[in-house]
């Protein structure tokens, strides 16, 4: 019961971060194409988000499906995890309206550095209160997509001082890592054979 | 249980979407009737949206009320049908302040026929899911109402480049086509024998 | 479960609206007691609105407790309550705007009547579905205070024409009537014999 | 039931102020750093109110898991509670944008000091509810976290008259006083033993 609060508020939470980017998308006065056209990067940094925010509310979903129960640490772990996810609006937006340009591509690697961190964080929390011998622990084993994120972040952020494109193709490509939601707990407690990927 | 929270996640991001449409419904500064009666087009262009998420949500609704089980694909196939949704407010708005413009009721027409056919993208990972030997997949059978509601986005697409009078009257006549939740489904699951339409 | 994902979309809708009136404040620029003092009045159209829509969150509530099963009837009567609800915050804010003027005040009336019988067919639904030998169709006997409140709308909208002041009197003097959660049905369902009020 | 509504709803405004927050965070059209910069009070402002936001909601949270029933008189409390909470963003903003400055410290006092109140009276109406014989009555024993935060709350707004960083301080103390959930709740219905806190 606990722990479906934990899932309703986050889930709130998520919902409304993934559809309050939408009121970016100011309407065009005018009837033209051309002047819908100039909303296009706005759509792009709009859809961009939204995949983020969606493979955060999947994985979400499932590694709460794992615990069993809820403490103080996790409830604080969540409340972290919303807060740097609330603030990936901003950094879009920033790199939306500025395409290309050094700062916001640096600004939006750390955007999406600080939530994967928190969600690090989030997920100690809940080993450590369910225990090492647990089927969670034993789901999530070496996580070595989670590591590899947060080194493709830095990457990112590192290469958006010298060349934007670089930043950006680094986001792109752990959004293509975690398209596929968390196999690695999904395999276990559902006991999925199929393998899409190769086993991490 | 799973079920239960992409239920609540899409609900939230439904109610997001329906709510924040009426944030566009300026209060206008003067107290009288005439500043009043300039809202009314954008007051009918929200009425329409909320109509049709509204029409989403309650087929969403008998759709995940048949469904026993989820997965990764489902879920991602629901992301997609919320990310169009989301999307549908803004064309409406275009739509609203352009009043029988080309250009808006073409882009309302596609804003229309992307969540229909994520809508259809859908049905199509839950019934793999499922099985064919299952309820829903007798429940659904053949989709004439789905069908139906692609060509007549199509055709109102098309229309719009010549009157786009005729192209919303064919986004109208979808909408009254949805109105009714989808039967198909409640017919089987309740045992419903009283059908208000003729069977499809 | 059918009526648990309706209360949950409900629930999210009514949340949305209660919490975007408060957008409509506008913190002032200059740190002076004065520039706060200039949004007092729309902070009394807010706490007017919080309370109105709790009001029907609160009579909802209770209504859903009472029901066993949801058809698409009751789905779609639903759904019009939400939408007339969902327009009164911005009947409140013109009438915020425009103290004590004649077209705002009948504006207002309507806003409220709206929904009012909005709920009055919900309820409707509600008892065609249920059967009139329910608990829910003795809960709720002869409605005189929904039918008390619809008259008083009407006043309202009557006086508006003449004097604001009046119309505004009405409205909330409703709003008193209905600020106790609807007893007639949580009376009989919980046989709570305190009564407050003396029976209708 | 009752009571799980009581809390989705709950979940649902909450979820939604700590969210909207996040739109006073305009996004700068220059990519410069220096324009990011000037965005820093808000960013500092949003923390502080996400931060009170959260505690209110993770006390809520075990507040109402140890409440059994629900009555018109705890949903009304409870509706105060998220009345004075959906302010808080508002005197948080005029707070952040006139930084140090005498009128917005007090405003900021006294918009915590409204849910503090309305939180204790949505504790009595529980306790009422409930009988004092009950887990919850004995969880919350004397409340003197609760008093102390009351207290504080009063010496920050009277020290907002002569220096507002005092104020700011007192304001801070209280958010570290409850950034632990309340442990008093907690302690005794999980039998929690290792207590990080000396006993209040």
């Amino acid at each position: 019961m606990n722990k479906d609060r934990l899932a309703a508020f986050s889930d709130g939470v998520l919902a409304i971060i993934i559809t309050i980017m939408v009121l970016e998308l100011k309407v065009p006065h005018s009837a033209e194409w051309s002047a819908l056209a100039e909303t296009l990067p706005i759509f792009l940094s709009y859809t961009l988000s939204f995949v983020y925010i969606a493979i955060y509310w999947n994985n979400h979903h499932h590694l709460l499906h794992a615990v069993s129960r809820v403490d103080g640490r996790i409830l604080w772990a969540n409340n972290n995890l919303l807060f740097w996810l609330s603030l990936v609006p901003f950094a879009t937006a920033w790199a939306g309206e500025n395409h290309f340009a050094r700062q916001p591509s640096i600004l939006f690697g750390f955007a999406l550095l600080m939530p994967a961190i928190a969600y690090t964080l989030l997920v100690i929390a809940i080993l450590k209160n369910e225990g090492s011998e647990k089927t969670l622990a034993r789901a999530i084993g070496n996580d070595n997509k989670g590591k590899a994120s947060l080194a493709l972040y830095i990457c990112g952020i590192i290469a958006g001082f010298f060349q934007p494109l670089f930043a950006y193709a680094f986001y792109v490509l752990v959004a293509f890592i975690w398209l596929i939601p968390d196999r690695r707990i999904a395999r276990i407690i559902a006991s999925e054979s199929e393998g899409e990927f190769t086993p991490e």
